[in-house]
């Protein structure tokens, strides 16, 4: 078989069985490969920065890696936003950059640029495929190096001429999956030494102990010692609603984040780092670690961040069961004007079992979380990397790993007009997902954050570069454009009306809803 | 003043008057400058690509540069591509990329990335503005390298803690204007001598010949030796029309390259390289020069191509005024379906003088160069780095730049589906742009390429991969969505009348233009 060829079929005996593609002629071969290769389905995206993003949405899902298949040095470029957000969230990510063949390079064709350079910036791992003989095992490694742990983006660059040779051989056997580093009881007890002092401390949680398991144990950790139980602030997929320990999200907000950690003399560190504020502000510390505060690291990204801190739950003497789940409650279908408040409600209400929450609403969004949190079990994605333009391709990625599971996806309007593409994705292949579109017609974060930084923005200049009307977004034209059926609601009972009609409908729909600003209404 | 007022009052005392931002929170302090410094006109995008395209198109027809304003590595990330066309176009862009304060980059928060690794990818000159005091200096510099000449891409990284500080000072004065490199006698005189031997031979003009003087002074030359007149397969900005030497551009098909070039023994380089193959092809040459065929370079890009050309045809006695322009010509005003000739004819019958043509109409335009050869004066902005998403964000700049002039920007529905957020601008700032999608319902340059590359793509997935149907893209309501009032033709005589109605009217249009594909009706 040709190199293209043993490429392919290597990534589907390696369990990577979804390619989120936007190829051009370099790829040709490999996508003339699909045909002949039993196994791998290829999903075609309209713009690199949807096929990256539903890579990372369907290794939050998954559990395992899908493939992205790209043109050189440009498609790489658009691509690379959503490949920082999975660097971020460590998803598991193969992703595949087409190449000029090697003799090509040299003459300098239009299209040739600096990929690996490109590459680099974004990837854990990268290698060049120069022959068609490596190209399977070359996949292989690929494979595993995005497998982790902790996962990655590995980048596999392959030359249009590897691809189109004979590779004089087959696939290649996947390589076996390393398992997470074991965290030594000498680090445990450290820790639990820490909890025991009776000084006040604060159990932050991340990565992989988002996951039911591991938010148990911590659960456990924090009942049995009254540490504060808190959760990385962007957690890649979280794992929660009524009956899991619920731990509080650290805060976007420095200021908040302060009350949060106040007079916390030991921050225990599992799966994540210590916290830190988002952006700089004049005159004030960038490091959220209170003085005098002692940080732990009980387990890194990479490590068995479950097993140490069930581990911990043991040596802190944990009773099992206690470890503070949330009863069930949803909130009290609302009615009324929509605000930010109701329309947290209305998710609240009629939010389905199992669903995959993918928010990336940024301020309109705010009182979601609490509305949800004693909704049936689901999973909540968020925007890792702060690169906006995550939440539509997240959610199409999303929903090619959760067949059956219905697909939220929280967009607010500015950040959905980064990748809109994804509407398309999602009705040629008939996905699960409800898009909610937070239409505040402005980058409502800058209106706060151009104060929080002190700057002063009162011209109508400024006020220019946050507004997002004259002429307002249309997100039922834009949605009906790429063939997704949509409607616009103004009301908190439209919307949950809206909302349990889309759960119930097969495929995609948009759903507008009008929304004011957190910032308030505009001068 | 603060260091982001003094950098913005740097660049428009050095004549940068126009920026296209799409800015967060790390560059509040340089949008709310807006208002404190006049003279900088401030775009809004809504996706980085559609800025940096707009630096591009705005360079290409003011000669001169706009600044962008991106918001860390993901912003970049997203500019990558068009930045890519700028680099290839030589196009003079001031590329400010807001970063982190200095102090908050070792926390290495959610959008930190190796953002100086990504801007070399891109660009001629990069430098990183760490202290309010440098950033007057650093931009004056900025806008010298964007210069050149050549042009380029100047990335200035600007850390929020530089920007938002006491500068100390006030603007910088602008530097002086590097000149082209002027060309030797000797080199004039070598090549005239190639060209007095009487064999064939060809002129290749690209970059700053492209221009009236160059053209002619290249027209001269040819009719004065008898040497093929051509230009580069993909001119930045090509002037042409009635009254002006129409060189031939260079295919972007090697086969018919190898036809243009056939015989010719010598080959003259005026502002540009030899041609390349745009892709690599199994067993076919990359490098088109011809076998026993002898490359003369007249005049590299950042010479004084125009001069050499000049003093060319004097060495070589062109007589003045015997410059083979074209005479004015226009094709009739075609009836009856809309194909890809009646499409060409449509554009030929009814361009108006002084148009800005923005060309990313890939296979579906391929008829409207010949149709347009003969029309009034116009110029022709081409995809000079193959990135495509080039077209609408290129034709915003345009407009921007070209006041008075109307914009008829040529978009094929795939690459228009990578920038469309490019309507909301031209909406926005209401700018005469003429948008006609060119409507094929497919990749339709990859059904050519398929074949070209020798890979067999008869299997229904990788003919899913050239196919935009599944659901049909309506760039109708996409533009409606955005605020850009559109209508779709089916016919030739429907095209030419709603063409005269954009032309005629103020403000943006968009027509859907429903056109086969050039590779044949799928099966």
């Amino acid at each position: 078989m040709i190199g293209g060829e043993a490429l392919l079929a290597t990534l589907v005996s390696s369990d990577v069985e979804v390619c989120f593609a936007n190829p051009g002629t370099s790829e040709m071969h490999l996508v003339a490969a699909l045909d002949r290769v039993r196994g791998m389905r290829a999903v075609l995206t309209l713009f690199e920065g949807v096929a990256t993003g539903a890579a990372d949405g369907y290794a939050r899902v998954a559990g395992r890696p899908a493939a992205t298949l790209l043109h050189l040095g440009p498609g790489l470029g658009n691509g690379l936003a959503n490949l920082h957000n999975a660097r971020r969230a460590r998803s598991a990510v193969v992703n595949i950059v087409g190449d000029h063949a090697t003799d090509h390079k040299r003459l300098d064709p239009p299209l040739e640029s600096d990929l690996i350079g490109m590459a680099e910036t974004v990837s854990g791992w990268v290698r060049v495929s120069e022959k068609a003989g490596a190209l399977a095992s070359d996949a292989a490694e690929a494979v595993a190096a995005a497998w982790g742990p902790p996962g990655g983006v590995a980048t596999l660059v392959v030359r249009a001429d590897a691809s189109w040779s004979e590779s004089g051989g087959g696939p290649a056997p996947p390589l076996p999956r390393r398992a997470p580093a074991p965290v030594g009881t000498d680090v445990v007890e450290a820790v639990s030494a820490a909890l025991r002092t009776g000084q006040p401390a604060a159990l932050l949680v991340g990565g992989p102990a988002l996951r039911r398991p591991g938010l148990v144990a911590g659960g456990r950790v924090a009942v049995a010692t009254g540490a504060r139980y808190l959760c990385e602030s962007f957690p890649a997929a979280l794992e929660r609603g009524a009956g899991l320990p619920a731990p509080e999200r650290v805060s976007y907000l420095a200021e908040f984040v302060e009350a949060q950690l106040a007079g916390v003399r030991h921050l225990i560190l599992a799966g994540t780092g210590p916290p830190v504020s988002f952006f700089a502000y004049p005159d004030r510390p960038g490091d959220l670690v209170p003085a005098g505060c002692e940080v732990h690291r009980l387990a890194a990204p990479g490590d068995d961040v479950t097993g140490a801190l069930e581990a911990l739950a043991e040596a802190v003497g944990a009773e099992p069961g206690q470890d503070g789940s949330v009863p069930f409650a949803r909130p009290a279908r609302p009615t009324g004007d929509l605000t930010l408040q109701t329309l947290a409600e209305a998710v609240g209400a009629v939010l389905p079992e199992g669903a995959v929450v993918v928010d990336e609403s940024n301020t309109a969004g705010l009182f979601v979380p609490a509305a949800t949190a004693g909704a049936p079990r689901h999973d909540w994605l968020t925007l890792t990397g702060g690169a906006i333009g995550f939440g539509l391709p997240a959610a199409t990625g999303a929903a090619v790993a959760a067949k059956g599971r219905p697909v939220l996806c929280l967009e607010a309007d500015g950040s959905a007009m980064y990748t809109a593409q994804a509407l398309w994705t999602q009705a040629r292949e008939g996905l699960d997902v409800t898009t909610v579109v937070l239409a505040n017609h402005a980058y409502d974060i800058l209106n706060l954050e151009l104060a929080r930084v002190g700057a002063d923005g009162e011209g109508p200049m400024a006020a220019a570069m946050l507004d997002l009307s004259r002429p307002d977004l249309d997100f039922v034209a834009l949605a009906a454009g790429m063939g997704v059926p949509a409607t616009r609601v103004t009301t908190a009972d439209e919307l949950s009306r809206q909302l349990e009609r889309s759960f119930a409908t097969e495929g995609p729909s948009l759903i507008e809803a009008e929304v004011p600003p957190l910032s308030g209404p505009r001068s």
